[in-house]
């Protein structure tokens, strides 16, 4: 992740960092004379030695100050700038590995909230078709349009910063104009480099949409494309989220994932991170959520005679045929780069 | 709803309206002269006869040609400008009285859905807090940046001619670059002067928040804003269809209510439109929907011992002390002014 630093070489960072007890620079309004557009890592970033953060606890801002010298250039220690990094740090805990299984399961929540709520809207083709867009200046559907503004507008409050977002334009996204938020480090640097949305956007309108709303057109395009985007969303985290999966896997048994990865056999990896018991653990619960979150709860009618906002069984079918495949595809392509730049 | 139609005077319309047959437009690309900036009714509006309309069974387009005539303003007969009014038709049924019911129940989902999204995140108040807001020329809180900037890009995709949807910035928004949508034309022409955003935003952030996401700061002020805007807009869709309750409520009693509406007695109208029963029918129903949406499905607790991501007394609570009364004030507004301009 260090390779998101732009504007100043890696380099510089070298040298000796101090200065920090001296130093009172508070959120959002630092006075620094240079803010680093990246983030700030508490413990094992490169340039940045333990001991030289200091968490207010207060506000769970995190404030450092760094003297750097030119060591790294040759040149005498003395100091050539005074280097304020300044973020706030995700505090949220579902990044770091033991909260993974967690986090896994409350993204299925997030997904199938969001379909239930797309499958109030017929299939509404036309949103997806960039012959009927009228947009104008726009090429594309209107989904793309949507798509697209949506994530010029998250892009600038730092939702594709976080590692667990990956957006489906990732060309021309803005700048953050956040300070920039400093995730726990867990992933090999080889993870910012996997992207396959485009599949997941094919499989959500080919496979999946097909499924969940009704055939036909109400008309609805923009609330229809609005919830698209909130579907695309959830399920790309929850497939990309694989890079974190592989992660813990690879800390468990590092002696049995190295040899694969070196030989790059992917069979191997595949046979190695599959656990077919725990996939048809995910597809129960995933049957059981949407049965539950899908359910009339007033309906007083016996649980075989029930309808439901959409299919429990094809739900979880949808998720073994097209979810859990795609993201075991993540796992495997972060695997096979997971000893990358070591 | 005829007052929507800003470019032409109303009065305009009064012609015959001849010509349709004789016509071919489709949707997206008309070459029509004139395209009207206002929806298209296909039965009821005041310058469209029954017959004029067409609805293409495939796509549920509509197209209609109109030749209007000058004759509301006293001339000859003569046709002054051909005008096409083209758009597509709001076929979900949402928007009719008798799915009126139904539809308050759907909403109930999307906001304790978005309310349960919410809640994975602290209440985080940087995001609230215009002093810690840091986009370059925008006088506002990261919150007051990411719902303006959303309702601007969903106003392009025509969300708020929807007769259920609100601004919260209700100013400069833009023209919808899609085809106007026809709704169903169920309210009076005062509806759309109603708009009590600004309490409901008052209510979510000092009433509902604290109570749903747990106290701190754990820096995902992005997320935690990309979060708030869904709430605000399913709670404002929800009380704003106080609109839709009044009108039904009117129809079926029109005589115990015009009394009362033409002596704006305004504590009459509360009176009659207040149901106890009914109103606990939905403090139950919503806590049971929290308790069953917010559950952890794979927990083996007994009941009494669950934990719930939101609380669902909590969240019955709020709905009974916040939300059913901004919906009745919603109602009571409609009610007073439901006899203006006939």
């Amino acid at each position: 992740m260090a390779s998101v630093c732009h504007h100043i070489p890696l380099s510089l960072f070298s040298g000796h960092i101090a200065g920090l007890e001296s130093s009172r620079f508070t959120y959002p309004n630092p006075t620094a004379p240079i803010v680093l557009r990246t983030p700030f890592y508490p413990t094992g970033a490169p340039f940045c030695r333990r001991g030289t953060a200091r968490y207010h606890r207060k506000s769970l801002k995190v404030c450092a100050a760094a003297v750097v010298n030119r060591v790294a250039h040759g040149g005498a220690a003395e100091p050539v700038m005074k280097t304020v990094i300044l973020g706030t740090v995700d505090e949220s805990e579902n990044l770091t590995l033991d909260k993974i299984r967690d986090n896994l399961i409350r993204q299925e929540d997030t997904i199938i909230f969001s379909l239930i709520e797309r499958a109030q809207f017929r299939q509404n083709s036309a949103a997806y078709d960039a012959k009927s867009n009228s947009v104008p200046g726009f090429d594309g559907s209107l989904l793309d349009y949507l798509l697209k503004e949506t994530e010029h507008l998250h892009a600038k409050v730092r939702r594709y910063t976080s590692p667990v977002e990956h957006p489906f334009f990732p060309d021309d996204l803005p700048e953050p104009v956040l300070p920039p938020l400093a995730y726990p480090q867990v992933l090999a640097p080889a993870a910012k480099d996997i992207n396959i949305n485009p599949r997941i956007r094919a499989m959500y309108f080919e496979d999946l949409l097909p499924k969940i709303a009704s055939a036909g057109d109400d008309g609805n395009y923009g609330s229809t494309a609005c919830s698209d985007v909130l579907c695309l969303q959830a399920l790309s985290a929850r497939i990309h989220y694989g890079k974190f999966v592989a992660e813990a896997k690879f800390r468990q048994q590092p002696d049995l994932y190295i040899p694969l990865i070196e030989a790059q056999d992917k069979q191997g990896l595949v046979d190695l991170l599959t656990f077919p018991a725990q996939e048809q653990k995910v597809l129960d619960r995933v049957e059981l959520k949407a049965a539950t979150y899908g359910q009339d709860v007033t309906q007083a009618a016996p649980l075989e005679h029930r309808t439901y906002k959409i299919e429990p069984k094809e739900i979880a079918r949808l998720y073994g045929e097209w979810i859990i495949p795609l993201n075991k595809d993540v796992q495997i392509q972060y695997l096979l780069r997971r000893l990358d730049e070591r």
